[in-house]
């Protein structure tokens, strides 16, 4: 017998990533969309063709998970809020489970990205490990004596909007706050650095883009930062040092034995990551920060699709 | 038979405070002690003294119970970390045990802080609290699931050092941190934002103390805020707001139902929790932020003896 296949999406800020994957993580079709500036219908629209398209590729998939930047009700599988996309109050479980015709279950996305990274990733064998997918936002997910946690009516935990500069920039997208770690030290947030160093420094590659009239997003200066860019380098370590305060609070309050950080921008790599895990080693009390290491997802920018496809596979709720 | 009684010890950054309690949490003496730059074995010694003078009003306790501001090992009894007190690497639980000579239990003062406000007060009902003990510096509590978290070896949860501001001052004690809550909305940091303003308002009642030579401590501002100084309660509010902050990446990220506040500075009562109320409401994540509730401690500063006295009464670790 074939193992089982089933459909996992992670639905993004800016975009989506959807594939095909079986019992043993193996992804067979992947599926990408954009947003742009969808309202809640054509979101919604977006979804269907998205998974109807692998589908298409591979009928023999008996399920569907997703993963949204959301506050998810897992009694009714309700999204009731979002920061990024137009999804509050939409019934969204039983509305995909109509429209797909095929059992549907959904959560947090970055409470998927962790179970991905739990089961079979960087937070293996651990039982209490923090996520933080870096992208347009921040997600974040916890899990809390060997599970996921979820507090009081299911909405924790919304790592990226612990405080980091109370006097701080407001916060993105319907976020209410200041100074939150998903405003300092996002995707978004990179390339908002990089900008501001790319006109400082006209000399730096990227202020020779930037004065080209390119546009400078994270994804740009993390490329130019691997290809040996100053400028672009010390973008990622002064957001790698917000990054770092956060995770210094996680620290201090949860003593995790691991912090995965996963979504897109963890291609920084450790350019991001090593910046952190200093001020971490700084600031932090002993021993928490003696015993917690911080790591890249396994899974890369594909923890959130592979971690919906295990949802789905399991047939519901972590 | 008459109900038990066993001697519950909360020991803060400044002083001691202890007493002997029956089953009923009613209190039947009282025992204070200032640590006055104590070393370690001075502090041990407070500590026994401390338990003998209320013993011998009582000599029929069975049992004691410490909450001190450190980190301890369970397993061991071991104070491994403390920021206020000399007692770093000391086996507290043996050694207090046999200076004694009655079973001991010793564990963080905000987790039993904590326990008392679950069993018996704020927190009662609940399964999702915070606990934020706010003296000379600020412990941390969670009750998460219903039970007090403690986290991969025991040590979390220091809420008192989350960051709320990365570029802030630098921590109190043997903290390693910037900008932590402690630093920024503890008992200390009232006296010293009160100081501050104390300087710029000469016409204030807290400027004429400070003209007349005067200390101006978290607990003198607290009163002459009652009494209605403008300049004194300006410092209550800043320091709420910083205090309001802290529990906005609390709420965000723990979801919990409540969080209440204890310690020596919740004599400030509202004037100190309406301004942090107002941050939170303005700032912190829906639905999260409509659904907490931010208690004062129903035992006032009382809550850690009680608590340290309910572990007694339990026979040991909650």
């Amino acid at each position: 017998m074939p193992p089982r296949r089933v459909i996992g999406v992670d639905a993004g800020g800016t975009k989506l990533l959807g594939g095909v994957v079986d019992e043993g993580l193996v992804v067979h079709h992947r599926v990408h969309r954009l947003w742009r500036g969808a309202d809640r219908q054509e979101t919604l629209d977006i979804f269907v063709e998205a998974v109807e398209e692998v589908r298409a590729a591979s009928p023999d998939v008996d399920a569907v998970g997703f993963g949204l930047p959301a506050l998810v009700d897992q009694r009714t599988g309700q999204s009731s809020w979002s920061t990024h996309l137009p999804l509050e109050g939409v019934p969204f479980r039983d509305l995909m489970s109509e429209r797909l015709g095929l059992p549907v279950h959904v959560d947090n996305d970055a409470n998927v990205a962790l179970l991905a990274e739990h089961r079979r990733g960087a937070a293996a064998g651990h039982e209490h490990a923090a996520m933080l997918l870096l992208g347009t936002g921040i997600g974040g997910g916890l899990l809390l004596d060997g599970r996921i946690y979820r507090g009081f009516i299911g909405v924790g935990a919304e790592l990226g909007h612990i405080v980091v500069d109370v006097d701080g920039p407001e916060c993105q997208g319907a976020c209410p706050g200041r100074g939150c770690l998903e405003v300092m030290a996002s995707g978004t947030a990179i390339g908002r650095e990089a900008e501001r160093l790319a006109a400082e420094r006209p000399d730096s590659e990227l202020g020779r883009r930037l004065a080209a009239g390119g546009e400078i997003t994270g994804a740009i200066a993390t490329e130019l930062a691997h290809e040996g860019d100053e400028a672009a380098i010390e973008a990622l370590a002064v957001v790698g040092g917000y990054l770092g305060a956060g995770i210094v609070s996680i620290v201090n309050a949860l003593n995790p034995e691991v912090v995965v950080i996963g979504g897109g921008a963890v291609a920084a790599g450790d350019l991001l990551l090593d910046p952190a895990r200093a001020v971490v080693a700084e600031r932090a009390l002993p021993p928490s920060r003696d015993v917690v290491r911080i790591l890249p997802a396994h899974f890369g920018a594909e923890s959130g699709m592979l971690g919906a496809a295990l949802m789905a596979l399991d047939g519901g709720v972590l």
